[in-house]
């Protein structure tokens, strides 16, 4: 298993190989033709970019089935589970990389959540894929956080705001090339407290089953990334919380909250 | 007003400026610094590329009224006006460019139609930008034909089907860095019988206003895109047609409509 960042190199981004605290920086993308380097620097004082620049960023959307009921009894809406596999977007605009800030605009609501899931990012690129094939273009896995602002998610007729406004999408802090989905749990902390453990595979449709659905219609691209969804029912943050997502496996995405101007 | 498309060069994808049918390849993109080089080649026998593939694919959706209430008449539906320049997205995977084939997939329905539509190409990175300053981060500007297959559009919770599936983005040829948006018609054509033809600037939020809406919220960054609707009731695209885009003063999208196996 490999552990892969990108960071903030003398000379503009770079991909480094991180092996016991140390970054090793790599000529090239790792999905791609690279060469590791003689330049190494620690893990510690290392400034994280976001893993990568998607050039397409699909999000699955709702994919949990607890998160729907109790989203829908805390609207009064029926819950509606998706009878497909349908994909959805987000935006590379909302990208921040681990430990830097989520930024609450000044006119958001009170119901301002984080949402921890689990990311595939593509390291092929692949069209009519079999659910069987599907995780062979996988390059790895990494975490996001779905910040979402729900008075303008019931409101928007898009999810632009509700999702997409900048930082709203924390993506980090690498990539692992293997993980044990089955066995993982997502665990969302603010400021050191357990707010939502959920088990990481407990999805409606699976990865391969996205995978496969998607590129019966889409070509998936290397550097293209999916965002699985989250379980349970997420809580407020506030400005001054400091927001954890861990997935055992691949690390802990941590991101401070502060106030818009 | 200069005339700039992205073409197909032995080492790669590259830039050129067309003056009088000559495509003169640049160094670097041309919104950021470039110098033009010694290569020349004629226009006509230039392979050309999608103008730009965008870091985020923005796309404003329902913005005639014409189109709203003509398609909601023939869906039996209430038309709905948008109440505001609120932005949805499009996917690149689903980008073509000028002369490729848009592929209509075997298990795609009847209702298989085509959208003409102006799209700004932005050249700077703003945050913030009042109605008054926001053309000014315009690069310049292109067309598009936003394919879309009405059976999936009704079903899918998102519109990745829809709208984002391979071949259904043809935006082309060229981008060209002015245009008189108020003078200017878009005249749709199939198999070269004009099919819709209507005022490019009847738009019910103008791009100055969909950009400093989104501005408040997103950073928008030189090299995303936006596509600004279209008006009247498309027809329907079947394998053989030729569809052509043209808006005068930037020039004419043509793709070939062809089967999907």
């Amino acid at each position: 298993m490999e552990k892969w960042c990108r960071f903030q190199a003398a000379d503009g981004p770079s991909y480094g190989l991180i092996e016991d605290g140390t970054v090793i920086r790599a000529d090239g993308v790792p999905w791609e033709d690279h060469r590791l380097t003689d330049d190494r620097r620690p893990l510690a004082a290392t400034k994280l970019l976001v893993p990568v620049i998607p050039g397409t960023f699909y999000c699955a959307g709702a994919n949990y089935r607890d998160h729907i009921v109790k989203r829908a009894a805390m609207t009064g809406r029926e819950p509606r589970i998706p009878p497909r596999a349908d994909i959805g977007y987000r935006a590379n605009n909302a990208l921040v990389a681990h430990d830097e800030p989520i930024v609450k605009p000044a006119d958001a609501g009170d119901e301002f959540e984080y949402e921890g899931e689990l990311v595939a990012v593509f390291g092929r690129t692949v069209k009519n894929v079999s659910r069987h094939e599907a995780l062979d273009c996988v390059f790895g896995w990494t975490i996001g956080n779905d910040v979402s602002e729900r008075h303008w998610q019931a409101g928007d007729r898009t999810l632009w705001r509700a999702k997409n406004t900048d930082t709203f999408k924390p993506m980090g802090p690498w990539i692992v090339t293997d993980l044990d989905i089955d066995a993982a749990r997502t665990i969302v902390r603010i400021n050191g407290e357990v707010t939502d453990d959920f088990r990481t595979g407990d999805m409606i449709f699976d990865a391969a089953e996205f995978i496969s659905e998607l590129s019966r219609y889409a070509t998936i691209h290397a550097g293209d990334v999916m965002w699985l969804g989250t379980d349970g029912l997420p809580r407020n943050m506030n400005p001054g919380d400091v927001v954890e997502v861990e997935i055992a496996g691949i690390g802990t995405l941590r991101n401070p909250v502060i106030a818009g101007s």
